[in-house]
C-alpha cells in the first residue's frame, strides 16, 4: 500500500483529536484511512471489511457500556436498550455529532444521495471501531469517547417512558402515515421461567415482518420486536 | 459470594483443559460457575448476563478469525458464514463436541427437557466465551481453542457447495415436510454499487417470515436470508 498524503494524515489525525483521543496517538494510518473510505471513492480499498468487524466491536462495546453503567437491568432491558444504541439510527447520530463526514471519502454523486448519508455515517463508524479495535485488540481506545455517547443516549431512553415503550412509539410511527396497527404474532419456544429467549415476537404490517424480537415474558418479546421494527419500517414509510 | 465448593472448582478446572488451556491457568472460579449454571438451577445467580456479553464476544472471535483465515472472501461470504458459525446450531455443537454439558448446572426436570438442549448447551458456551473475554478484556483466553473449531466448519462449508448454497439446502427441508417451497421477497434498498446492504431480502413460508439478509447482490441477499432462515425453520418444522 502507498504511503498516506500529509494532507490525508493530518486530517485523520484531526479526527482522533476529535474522538477525544491523545492528540500523540499514534496509529495505522492506513487503516484509519481506509475506515473512512467509502465504497464509492475506492472500489477496492474501502471500509466494508473494517465495517464488518465494527459491528461486532460495536456491539461488544456497547453490551459492555450498558452492564457496567445499569448493574441492575435485566437481560431484557439491556437487550432492548443494545438493540436501539447500535442501531443505524444511533450510530448516524454519533457519527454527525463527531463530524465524521468531515473525514469520510466519498464521491461526489453518492454524496449528493442524502437520503443515504445516515447508513453511509453509521458504516463510516463502525469501520473506525474497528480500526482502533485493532490498534490494541481491546477497547483500550473506544470505550473512553463512546461509553459517554452511549450512556447519555441509554439515560435519555430509560427517562422517557415513551421512548422505552417501542410498542407505543411504532404505533404512533405507523398510524402517524397510515390508519392501519402493526400486528404482533407472539409465541412460547421455551417454557423455561425467566429463560430470555422464551417468547418469539414478530412485528407484522402490510404483509411485511419487521422485526422479530425475545424475551423472559410476551411483553418484553414484543417490546424487543417493536425496537428492531421501528427503523426498518421509519425509512420504509419515509420513503413511501 | 460465597466460596466455591472445591469439588465444583475442581470440575471446573477440569473444563478449561478440556477447552486446551493450561491446566495452572487461573481464572475468576465464580464467573465461570455462573457461566455454567443454568436460570433453572439458580433463579439468580445463571449464566444469562454473561450469555447477553458472550453473544457479542462469540461475533467479534468469528469475524476475526474468518477474516485472518480468509483473506480473499468478499464481505458478503464472510457474513453468510458467521451468521452460520454463530448459529445456535453451530455452538451447540461445540458445545457438545467439548462436553460442556457435564459441567452446565441445569435442574432436573429441565434436563429432562431434551427439546431444549441444544439451546442450553449454546447458551451457556456463550457465556463462557464472557467469563473467559473479562479474565483478560481480549480474546487472549478464546481465539486459541475457539478458531479451530470455527476454522474447520468455515472449511466444511467452503469444500461443499450444496452446504454453501443457503437456499438450496432450505428448498431441500421445506420439500421433505410438506410440498411447498420458501419465497423470496427482495428489494433494493440503497443503490450504491458494492454496498453490502444494497439488497435486503426475507424468506417467507406460511405466512411468515423466517429470515432477513443483506448483501450487495440480489443473490447473495437472498443467500444470506436463506442461511439467517435455516435454523428458525428446521426448528418449526420439527416440532410441528
Amino acid at each position: 500500500m502507498s504511503d498516506i498524503a500529509p494532507l490525508r494524515q493530518h486530517q485523520l489525525q484531526r479526527c482522533i483529536q476529535k474522538l477525544g483521543l491523545p492528540s500523540a496517538t499514534t496509529l495505522n494510518w492506513h487503516r484509519l484511512d481506509l475506515a473512512l473510505t467509502h465504497v464509492s471513492a475506492d472500489p477496492v480499498h474501502n471500509y466494508e471489511q473494517l465495517e464488518l468487524l465494527g459491528d461486532a466491536v460495536l456491539r461488544l462495546a456497547a453490551t459492555e457500556c450498558l452492564q457496567d453503567h445499569l448493574p441492575t437491568a435485566t437481560v431484557g432491558e439491556l437487550s432492548s436498550l443494545r438493540a436501539i444504541l447500535t442501531s443505524d439510527r444511533t450510530l448516524a447520530e454519533i457519527s454527525e455529532q463527531l463530524g465524521l463526514d468531515q473525514y469520510l471519502l466519498v464521491s461526489e454523486t453518492v454524496k449528493a444521495d442524502q437520503l443515504g448519508r445516515p447508513a453511509r455515517l453509521a458504516d463510516a463508524l463502525e469501520a473506525v471501531l474497528a480500526a482502533l479495535y485493532l490498534e490494541t485488540q481491546n477497547l483500550h481506545l473506544i470505550r473512553s469517547w463512546l461509553d459517554p455517547q452511549l450512556k447519555r443516549r441509554a439515560n435519555k431512553l430509560l427517562r422517557d417512558p415513551a421512548q422505552q415503550n417501542h410498542k407505543a412509539r411504532l404505533q404512533e410511527l405507523t398510524q402517524a402515515h397510515v390508519k392501519a396497527l402493526p400486528d404482533y404474532q407472539t409465541q412460547e419456544q421455551r417454557p423455561v421461567d425467566g429463560d430470555p429467549q422464551r417468547f418469539r415476537s414478530q412485528v407484522w404490517f402490510k404483509q411485511t415482518c419487521w422485526g422479530t424480537g425475545y424475551g423472559p415474558t410476551k411483553k418484553q418479546a414484543e417490546q424487543a420486536a417493536a425496537a428492531a421494527a421501528f427503523q426498518p419500517l421509519q425509512e420504509f414509510l419515509g420513503a413511501g
